[in-house]
């Protein structure tokens, strides 16, 4: 309940005052990157530039997971590297994945430190036994762009920034003492022994060392190239191996370990120290350090090293990241408290960090089959589908349509590239993380066409197909077969099915607008295929076994061993997006319907359905509704196709009050690469695309009294609601560019026609009204075939 | 003792029949791939074309080398993946180092089984416990380019034949029972678990596979790519982990144990089964597969693949591989025995192995840097330098002067992408290999220099000096310093200084002729270092300590802990190849020196001198000389410097027929990349390269009635000794082109021009005489500035 305090004490002070940014204002000032670094976030408070492939932040801890398979909590709580509680910081690495709820990465650690050399992390129990210091967090400034903190045991301030493919540090030691600088190679999140397959480290001249290292892991396999630039020349370094190699030749006779310009082994720990009656700081206590990444070599670091840093001073490089953070969140405008404002900003500065650039400056990126590869835009990676076809990429689609185009790209690459000729699931850096379950990527992919993205239809239509019928994907072949992912096939074959149905409808819905009518008539009835997990008796979807046979008994609030993936029947049997009308007759009829949503948000879902699962927490749920995770994200809009609509604003906003408050651990679950985020942000501006290639957005209530996007092209859409308040959270009327508008939904093309939405609020609900059907969203069933 | 029992039964049968192969005859058949097999030549019986970078051969055991860095002497008798008197073989893998005396490589090992599965390498001693097999000799066929053999445990024969970059397996199976093929990427030569750091596999197309694996291993870090094509479709494959990865994401959640097209892992074998009832085999029974390598790409490995299998049937590779080496044994003719020509084309077969074609089809290399190159010409490695400068580089500097271009374009390359500036010391596939001493390469480039190869000057140079000042090569800031390595700072530092000297003449050299005299007067000084070593008292070379003080005792005949690698000071103290005269002086005089090269050669070594040194063994000695470690290489060539020049055609001869016996076991030392063999060929024409960089060719006394090399340009040098024998071995007179010829050396120039070199052989020495200044062969002190 620790959470729900801070909770009380926000909502407080957040009748402070209220105010709208100037246009030239700062808006970075309203984006905290701490929030969401406690609890169930699983932020990271460092710096990068929007879809930045660096992002060089604080790693607080690092558990040595004991191999064999046994899946560590320490882990979930630190897939960010950094949790906020932890009370000492390891070092600074560059790459780090955004809110999700499995983790990797944390490559290249620098640590400056002052004093005894040491070459080993030490314990967050003992930091005195390691390299690591203790840190206050009244001393961290975190900001898009910039992270600064200071080093509690060393006396060193460190401050970083960053740009797309580099960073750059700038350590300020003491006046006196000794200074180093510790590179581990073999520092991971989620690190254990062996993690590293192999580190290399070249000195290439006395300021610029080069290297490399490949790491197994959630990305099966995976390289990471370097380039470091000191400001200052080294005068000595060494290394020493965490992990010793097997027999490697005659270089156990050579004196490898110090001043030995080639360092490699299993896992290796790099020192360095420099030369300070040289030139290369801005005083003489000051080392910066330049560090490029790159997925293809170490030419492509030194290229992304050359174009990005660019001989450009700390602050020119911080000044333009927060330039570029600046031009992005520019394009939302709102008023609204500081807090409202901080809750907004952060969440949209958090549906910008991730998928991130992979691809070099020159277009050069490594490939799903590990080959070098060069694309014409930027390749992108990370792609969390589970989690982001759902609001994340919508938005990318409205905000960022040249990106969104890149990224669609980089997963029919993905897909070329596949030995399974299967598009993206969980894309981890030239690596499939095969996490979580359906092929939602043709979600985005569909969005893409039905927004009229320029793309090659048929590449589109082959790879979205060659994805459908790949047999030994999670019960594929048997969902073919039978209509149904049996329970025998996948423990959670009833959520998946689900899955499948609605990317089938996908598939069907690219077919329809690009002409193949034979596609389109194969997946249109597959999209039907939810309906095999209704048995007639329960208005819940229940899991099956492969003799058509159902699982009995079954509880719908489980949600363990049920056949659903992180949730329970409760929340997945509405997982019908394409199909609502067919689901409410499912359910037996729009009473019943009413009434099991009322029950998900209404009835507690007791400890015992939930205890043993690491994503959810009693902070997170409202009634038996989990926010955290994503397939209930759709949910609360769904009364928008019932006699009830005035219910989606009153859970909305619920749900925005309680799971997103602008604290260090106020997200109410994994921000999962920006779906949460991205969540926010659209049901803030009152709309939420609940069934992604509809080409619709489901109408809420906007959640400030002002709000406006810039999209391509300059054009604005400006949504008002001058009296919404917590207490004013009903709609009364809708206006669009002055008119009436009595559509539950938005389509694109009225968003991207810019003008002003009005929305009239009120304290009570409107009266029950069924509606027309012309307003009602999209629904397959109602839909013209 | 038993080799020399073999020996005489050799002998005998030499007298046989002597007969001169006809000019369109198939040389090949002269040539045993065995011949070394047993013993201490380290050769592989399997098929390569000259200079190839695969060479397929039967691997007969892996030892699973227990890490720790324990040299196991198991895996110095296995270095050539083979051992003549193992009686298992494991598979067929695809590289192989020729007769050296440590090891690597054994890539991609293919194994064809019958019965059921097995997926692990068994043991020898418990064979149907693995998927290895029992072999009769009596089964096997090794010639150039060809090899086969009947694996007895399953009935299958196994064929196999080669082109630079790939292999072509043919194999037949029993009519009845399974059918497998395993492909063992755990595998290697030197192998121990981890040796492979991952491997990864997939399946492209139904006959299509590719992957690669990186290793560990005497090359610190090795990427081999392959591509393999099979003649007939899978139907099933799978794999197994011989070594666990560690955590790997949700890959293990997958199927991937079975027709699932992506393998990956810390070690993997996998096994394919085929539809037999598909085309694809010469008969029912038959499978072909195809396999190329690359350093540089699966892309590399399929162009390698499409130009050098190229639809070709076995049969048409098998004759090209032949032809190809038709090509090259036929610049030599001889006549003689049977025996005598097996061991000479044997010999010459046995120089075009190594160096290696490490370059694609199209140039790309992997670099010593790890970054993929590009070569104009092929890129070459595994370059034994410390054996191969002496005869192996002259011989195809003198006989395939466009590869020796090329190989010492390759030396400037890696010395271009070398963390030190070095120049190789022991190049192994992208690798410094470190072994042994000195930086013989400049020996190499001098010579290349002095023969006019078309080079750059200035880059020759800059590669030689920053080669020979790096500080902490094996004592060398210290030699700079002192004029020796110090034994503190090098157990062998006493050889090692020795072998700085020579190779500082050679920069000496090379700088004189380039025209450049600053450097060759630092290194005219530099290379009379070897001084340094004797201390008046005694004629022999002792090692010192960085006071200057002297090992005091010191046993020029032990070879553990006087400072002499491979060695004892008896024979490392002649190395002082480049001023003969200097080094008589400093023994004493004639006298004294004709008197240790005496005992040298006749005075046995005794056991406890060399018991515990895997590189010596009984049947190697002649006396104290050790033909199979090559410092003492020339040394039988030192009496010409003296008025008793007969007694180099004795010991020449005596070296010759002891020590190289065209039998499994007959090679009396690890043939080392084919230095050993080198010196063959020169010793059986008559001359040989003393000192690499003078440009001249000691004589000693032929072999053979008459043997002819065919030199570039088609020029041929043939030389005649019509009376020689056993018996008469000693030269009573030389003409050269009719006209007699009294200097006790060729020049390269006498050899390029061509014509006829007569010796009248006799069975007694020619008496005493003291040589006239002008027929004597170089000595630095002699030499002109």
């Amino acid at each position: 309940m620790k959470r729900f305090i801070i909770c009380a004490i926000a909502a407080a002070t957040m009748l402070a005052g209220c105010s709208k940014p100037e246009s030239k204002e700062d808006l970075t000032r309203y984006v905290d990157p701490l929030i969401g670094t406690a609890g169930m976030g699983h932020t990271f408070p460092g710096a990068c530039v929007p879809f930045g492939g660096v992002q060089v932040s604080p790693d607080t801890d690092t558990i040595p997971h004991n191999v064999g398979g046994t899946y560590q909590p320490e882990v979930y709580s630190l897939c960010a590297g950094y949790r906020y509680t932890d009370s000492t910081i390891v070092g600074f690495s560059h790459t780090h994945l955004s809110g999700t709820g499995h983790s990797d990465l944390g490559d290249v650690l620098l640590m400056p430190t002052s004093g005894n050399l040491q070459l080993n992390p030490g314990t967050a129990w003992h930091p005195e036994g390691g390299y690591r210091s203790r840190f206050s967090h009244e001393t961290e400034q975190a900001m898009p762009g910039y992270y600064a903190v200071t080093l509690k045991d060393y006396g060193i301030r460190a401050e970083m920034t960053a740009t797309t493919r580099t960073a750059r540090h700038r350590y300020t030691f003491p006046r006196d003492g000794e200074r180093h600088i510790v590179a581990d190679l073999s520092h991971g999140i989620y690190n254990y022994e062996g993690k590293t397959l192999w580190a290399s480290v070249r000195m290439q001249s006395d300021n610029l060392l080069t290297g490399y290292r490949i790491t197994q892991g959630w990305a099966r396999e995976r390289y990471t190239y370097f380039a470091i630039r000191f400001s200052r020349p080294v005068r000595d370094y060494g290394y020493r191996e965490s992990v010793t190699s097997a027999y490697n030749g005659f270089w156990r006779k050579l004196p490898v370990s110090r001043n030995f310009p080639e360092m490699a082994g299993r896992g290796i720990v790099c020192w360095f120290d420099f030369d300070w009656d040289s030139e290369g700081g801005s005083d003489a206590n000051t080392l910066e350090v330049e560090v490029a990444l790159s997925s293809t070599s170490v030419e492509g670091a030194l290229k992304n090293l050359a174009a990005e840093q660019d001989g450009r001073t700390f602050e020119q490089i911080a000044d333009a990241a927060r330039a570029d953070w600046n031009a992005e969140l520019g394009k939302l405008r709102a008023e609204g408290t500081t807090d409202q404002l901080r809750m907004l900003y952060t969440s949209l500065y958090h549906t910008m960090i991730n998928p991130s650039v992979y691809s070099d400056v020159d277009g050069a990126y490594r490939g799903l089959d590990g080959a070098v590869h060069h694309s014409d835009g930027d390749n992108y990676t990370v792609f969390s589908l589970w989690d982001t076809y759902r609001a994340e990429h919508p938005l990318l689609l409205l905000m960022h349509p040249d990106r969104a185009r890149d990224i669609v790209v980089s997963m029919l690459d993905h897909q070329a590239q596949s030995a399974h000729g299967l598009l993206p699931i969980w894309s981890l850096m030239a690596n499939e993380g095969w996490c979580m379950s359906g092929y939602h990527a043709v979600s985005v992919l569909s969005d893409a066409v039905g927004a009229g993205l320029q793309l090659d239809g048929s590449r589109v239509l082959d790879a979205m197909t060659s994805t459908a019928t790949v047999p030994y994907l999670e019960g594929l072949g048997s969902y073919i077969e039978k209509g149904f992912v049996p329970l025998e096939t996948s423990g959670t074959g009833a959520s998946t099915t689900l899955e499948y149905a609605y990317d089938d409808w996908s598939i069907y819905r690219a077919a329809e607008i690009l002409g193949r009518k034979d596609i389109a008539g194969t997946y249109r009835a597959r999209a039907l295929n939810y309906r095999n997990l209704f048995d007639g008796s329960s208005p819940f979807a229940r899991a099956r076994y492969a003799d058509g046979s159902w699982k009995i008994p079954s509880d719908p609030r489980q949600t363990y061993g049920e056949g659903f993936i992180e949730g329970n029947s409760y929340n997945f049997s509405f997982h019908v997006p394409h199909d609502v009308d067919g689901l409410m007759d499912l359910m037996g009829g729009e009473k019943q319907f009413l009434s099991i949503l009322d029950t998900l948000f209404n009835l507690p879902l007791a400890p015992e359905y939930y205890a043993d699962n690491e994503d959810i927490e009693e902070s997170c749920l409202i009634g038996g509704y989990v926010h955290g995770n994503e397939p209930s994200h759709h949910i609360p809009y769904l009364f928008q196709w019932t006699s009830e609509p005035w219910r989606t604003a009153y859970w909305i906003r619920e749900i925005m009050e309680k799971m997103y408050v602008p604290q260090r651990d106020g997200l109410g679950g994994n921000d999962d690469c920006g779906q949460m985020s991205a969540w926010y942000i659209f049901s803030a501006l009152g709309f939420y695309p609940v069934c992604p290639g509809s080409g619709e957005f489901v109408l809420g209530a906007p959640y400030l009294p002002e709000m406006s996007i810039t999209l391509d092209g300059g054009r604005t859409l400006t949504v008002k609601a001058p009296e919404v308040s917590s207490r004013n959270r009903y709609v009364k009327a809708v206006r669009l560019n002055g008119k009436p508008y009595t559509r539950r939904y938005l389509t694109r093309q009225d968003i991207l026609r810019g003008g002003v939405l009005e929305f009239d609020m009120a304290d009570t609900p409107a009266p029950a009204s069924a509606p027309e059907a012309a307003d009602l969203p999209y629904s397959l069933s109602r839909a013209a075939d």
